[in-house]
């Protein structure tokens, strides 16, 4: 996970609007498209022709001003492949009316999909879960579910029931049983047991809430709104944000691994006394900047 | 004239999508407003509160996107002050349904003119001509004429003619005539003749043409498309935009005091060589920069 952009509303010398790129394997999953993402991908070497979908939380303008550069330059480079953008309903009218007064061109087909809670699309590499955050205006959360892998295969094990190395291993490795003499090997005989992928999840703009505890339960690594601090949480409520000590509040009860605080207000010219007191209340939580990128590890079996 | 954006079409590492701020006693012209506008604003330290025009060339994303930014960080700060904004007659209604579809609450009044050949709008400091300008869709350039200023005061006369200094001074300084003693001075008899003020033009995106090489006589400083290299004179045909050398070409026949280049393709990481091309033909050429501030002179009476 590579930070693009982690301010909140305004840009500041250091921290652009919205934009988060989630990389696995070739795919490329961007969460939210604040002004600038174009050149936060190219600053941070994402390319932008691959598998590539878009999950935007909320039609607010620094969340989306970024996809009309973003969607322009795909063109200028002859982007073929179809481009899947999921978002709440008027963000497709927003698109389809800019598209023909700027004039887009756009090379490549949009697979638009209405934001909605539950599961709203499954990628090359993950499913994708929405859930409504509780903000100013509609908006959404979003949850990367990772297929789940087989489990650790032990060679040992297959060659004890005489099945030989080559392609039977790779079907068993794969899941599948075998037939070897006459004699069935299933893949529960020679592996381990299945290990779950990662998951991740993206709060977006929103106050915390019972309803995105649970689904947030157990995330690997959670990015979550921290526009302010916890001396500022009248502000925070008022204006439907969380401060971050409530994002680490919700972590702790969600028992996420990791916590990213992200969206961060201007005012902040340093985020060191927001993680501090998030700490306090739940330690395994780092403050995103932009160009930070997150390994995101496979939980333990 | 700073210049917060002189890439053509795709940001690079080194420059922004077009956008320039003129600014004027507390006045500022921004031409152009392409994505990150705000941003450079912030860099370039020029406010967003005072009186402001936005002249926008054409509808194309790269020229346009970052007003949505620029707008809402108005609001955020709780501008009161008219927005004045020239463009194509399309532009109104692409703001107006952003504004709508974006939930953008803008605290201040738009006050759209549309962008015609001729005189479309005057500012505290200038008269804004438009005229049609050569790209693949309807795109403008613009004019900025500073009002002229009265002659130079030449206190001598004035204490030769018996006029006290102090109030009479300052009246026959505006331009007004005065009575001393029953005499009537008027402001020819103690001032140099009235100096014209100050011509900016800037192209937009655009081939060159005999309607632009009028438009822009006698221009003290003249900001040009300068998209492609005379190498690539061909693609600057194709894709209606100028080589470095046409826009010599068109400045030494419109016989311009200062010619800069902008908009220059991502393809030229340095612009060095259309400047040298230029200058061939045009010794008084610069090429923009982002950041790059020019100070444009009086010219001589």
């Amino acid at each position: 996970m590579t930070f693009l952009g982690t301010s909140a509303a305004v840009p500041t010398k250091a921290r652009a609007l919205p934009a988060i790129a989630v990389r696995r394997e070739g795919e490329v999953i961007l969460m939210d498209c604040g002004e600038g993402v174009q050149r936060g991908a190219v600053e941070e070497s994402i390319g932008l022709g691959g598998p590539m979908t878009i999950l935007i939380t909320h039609l607010h303008g620094d969340h989306v001003a970024g996809m009309l550069g973003l969607l322009q330059t795909m063109s200028l480079s002859q982007r073929r492949r179809p481009l899947r953008i999921v978002g709440p309903r008027r963000l497709l009218k927003w698109l389809e009316v800019t598209s023909d007064l700027l004039h887009m061109g756009l090379t490549f087909p949009v697979e638009f999909v209405e934001a909605k809670p539950g599961v709203v699309l499954r990628t090359p590499g993950f499913r994708v879960k929405a859930a409504r955050a509780s903000h100013s205006i509609e908006a959404f959360s979003y949850v990367l579910e990772e297929k789940g892998r087989p489990g650790v295969f032990y060679p040992d094990r297959a060659k004890s029931l005489g099945v030989p190395e080559g392609r039977l291993w790779s079907s068993l490795q794969r899941g599948r049983g075998v037939t070897v003499g006459g004699r069935r090997v299933e893949p529960s005989q020679v592996t381990g047991p299945p290990r779950p992928g990662r998951k991740i999840g993206y709060s977006g703009d929103t106050r915390p809430s019972p309803g995105l505890t649970r689904f947030f339960a157990r995330c690997d690594l959670l990015v979550f709104d921290s526009t302010f601090g916890a001396k500022d949480g009248v502000k925070a409520l008022d204006r439907k944000h969380s401060t971050s000590v409530e994002a680490a509040e919700l972590a702790k009860k969600a028992a996420v691994r990791k916590l990213a605080l992200t969206h961060f207000s201007a005012r902040y010219t340093s985020t060191a006394g927001l993680v501090r007191e998030a700490r306090r209340v739940f330690q395994n939580t780092v403050a995103a900047r932009d160009g930070l990128c997150l390994s995101v590890d496979y939980p333990s079996a």
